[in-house]
């Protein structure tokens, strides 16, 4: 069955507030296994708000509104959608004595405008609030449905979920899963030419989407029961698996540094970083973990180059020869760490984020990423041409973080360089 | 003028992504002056797309569409507007050239379906992507404007704002000039009681806006030149800086970083920072200030408190006697970290993000800053009950660095203990 969702406020078309009640029921839709077709904001407007109705009934089976319940004359979303499901609205006593309730027990009189609240659909369903003075309604046209809601996330969500979620699951008959993998280290592009032949299936479905410095593959599948959609989506999380290795972080929300810091955790590792150009975005992205204090040891942030001698102990001459922009440096750095901190892996980064201080040498968008554990130390050239400087930064901050999950791992190191402690 | 807004992608249908891009526009497309009757969203499907794109064409002088633009198969919004507004797509080798550069200066080959991006307008036009392969465009039929950005708002962003804005004021008469105040170290609700009488005008209007751990407050006034426009904004903004001081921080797109990096800069002055619980924020939040560099000397980022004796030199009984999270520690490390960079002005940062740690004396949400110069030294205690990791490092950071914009300025330090160094 196909789903839409319309949101009902001028003040979301005036971008005062994020529809994020769109995305939260565009996921339990999804996850119902009804398909959006379309979102749509519409203002407090009857003849714009009655024709999307018109048009959505015809289009949709099932309707999903939120906001425009509000007790003010420009609240008309349960009116005109009456209107349009041929269902017209009564006077409820018990809402009423509930809305009345309702400011009784916050002390303050019920003002007369809130009186339309209590007005219900006569052959439609009405859905109680627990949260907030304005009830939910259904309306049924044959086998349309539209299912009205408040739009404070608040009162929607307990709604949705409570008196919602009950009625269209036994709408459905078949179940959806989905699985979510992680890709670092191969482009959008490149993953399409890798995996194109997996992207085709009807049943399951799997897609990719370009994320910061990574790509999600979303694996969805169809099924009579939740067991049998988790194995179709498990033999072709197989197929993914089998090309991509590695390459495959993790799964559903989890991030690099979650996974870092619960791979350092496991293996009772302890990590501390020098970061010159991303300025101290790696140990911030990592100390963002909760519980990452058992795994983070340390981070220096060294800008000045006095500070890289003086902190870290990177050899004067090797600044002057190489430049704090190499890989040389990089090493140094990774390894001044480690003797800092007496973590078990240590990071170096250095490079030039921009958008001043490129040469032709070396441009803005080059840097160096160096790994050290007790025996080897790893340096890996990132070049991004052409991006601005906080990109620079989180896909520094994100190959490092690569980086360490590899040597922690004992993973290939591919496209690095490697030396002896 | 009226406009509408498409976003188009299957992953925001799923709701995989939240569609901050329909905030955004929506709220540019207000300041210029345009009423934007309906947002809409519909999946990567080129019926549907048509469909809702033959209407909003009807409906409305002005579509912005965003996403849909990308190199895969199903990337099909610039080829089905096209053929709405009739402008057939041709190929263009100098946008080819330019993306294929783009992979090129990534050391990468470009992938052959990255040449349908390189198709434009024959007879609209072509709007350039300095931020990634997809260039945007606009079609024309007769009076009705179709625009087409990037769905990643890294590119949508500034394509909007560097190459649609221009055009876009063009078709408007009156004009709309909008101003906005930064304000850190009040909240909403006591914003409101002190300016709540300024927020009523219809003429400029002026309204609060909620962001984290700051306010902005916008004031828009139309005039028939923008001369007026923005005197009548300028008289407006007196007066809330007649009532609010120094606590509006900046105007604009300013940021509370970009604002301590300039008065560092202004002058000559140099910060460090030593931070526990924020690990690294608040010198990556400085660092990503371009020039950074000139203000910026060196981050210590100690969550072990050995690296806080050895590398800041807080002295042992005062982390036992009082604890790591206490001013006496905060005051040590911002000590520290102003002996070891010679910095002017240093920062000690010390607190417990949560979500576990906390006890009763020191909950989750409390944090220590301590700021330096050269004579005093101060220490403000922040307390956010009931806040996850995110907001209370993010708060912390915040009121860093309004305090080193304050020890820079030789400004006021509302509610710190003061001590000399």
């Amino acid at each position: 069955m196909n789903a839409e969702i319309i949101a009902v406020g001028t003040e979301l078309l005036l971008g005062d507030i994020l529809n994020t009640n769109a995305q939260y029921l565009s996921q339990k839709l999804a996850e119902l296994g009804f398909t959006v077709h379309f979102q749509s904001v519409v203002g407090d407007n009857p003849q714009r708000l009655e024709q999307l109705a018109t048009q959505a009934k015809q289009r949709s089976d099932i309707v999903i509104y939120s906001g425009g319940l509000g007790p003010t004359a420009d609240d008309l979303t349960k009116e005109t959608v009456a209107k349009v499901y041929g269902d017209p609205l009564q006077f409820d006593q018990q809402q009423f004595e509930r809305i009345r309730g309702f400011f009784h027990a916050c002390s303050r009189n019920m003002p007369e405008n809130n009186r339309k609240q209590a007005m219900v659909p006569a052959f439609g369903e009405t859905l109680d609030n627990a949260n907030g003075t304005a009830p939910g309604a259904l309306f049924r046209d044959g086998e349309k449905i539209a299912i009205l809601l408040p739009g404070p996330p608040k009162e929607m969500i307990p709604m949705f979920e409570q008196q919602a979620i009950p009625r269209l699951q036994k709408l459905q008959k078949a179940v959806l899963v989905s699985r979510v993998l992680r890709v670092y280290g191969v482009g959008e592009s490149a993953l399409e030419d890798m995996v194109g032949h997996l992207l085709e299936g009807e049943n399951p479905t799997a897609a990719l989407y370009a994320k910061p410095a990574e790509v999600i593959i979303r694996i969805t599948a169809k099924a009579a029961t939740s067991q049998q959609a988790e194995e179709m989506c498990g033999k072709t999380a197989q197929q993914f698996y089998d090309i991509l290795g590695d390459c495959i972080y993790a799964e559903a929300d989890q991030t690099l540094q979650q996974t870092v810091v619960q791979v350092l955790a496991e293996k009772g590792l302890k990590v501390s970083t020098a970061e010159s150009c991303t300025g101290g975005l790696l140990s911030q992205r990592i100390t963002a973990v909760p519980g990452s204090s058992q795994v983070f040891e340390c981070g220096v942030c060294s800008y000045a180059n006095t500070i890289k001698e003086k902190l870290l102990g990177v050899p004067a001459d090797v600044l002057e020869q190489y430049g704090a922009v190499s890989p040389q440096t990089a090493i140094a750095m990774a390894r001044g760490s480690k003797a800092l901190s007496g973590a078990d892996i240590a990071v170096g980064i250095t490079g030039i984020a921009g958008p001043d201080g490129g040469t032709p040498e070396k441009p803005v968008g080059l840097v160096y990423i160096s790994v050290a554990n007790g025996e080897t130390i790893w340096v890996y050239k990132l070049l991004l041409a052409h991006r601005n400087r906080e990109t620079v930064r989180f896909a520094a901050s994100q190959k490092a973080l690569d980086m360490v999950r590899r040597v922690a791992l004992g993973l290939e190191m591919k496209d690095c360089q490697c030396f002896e402690m």
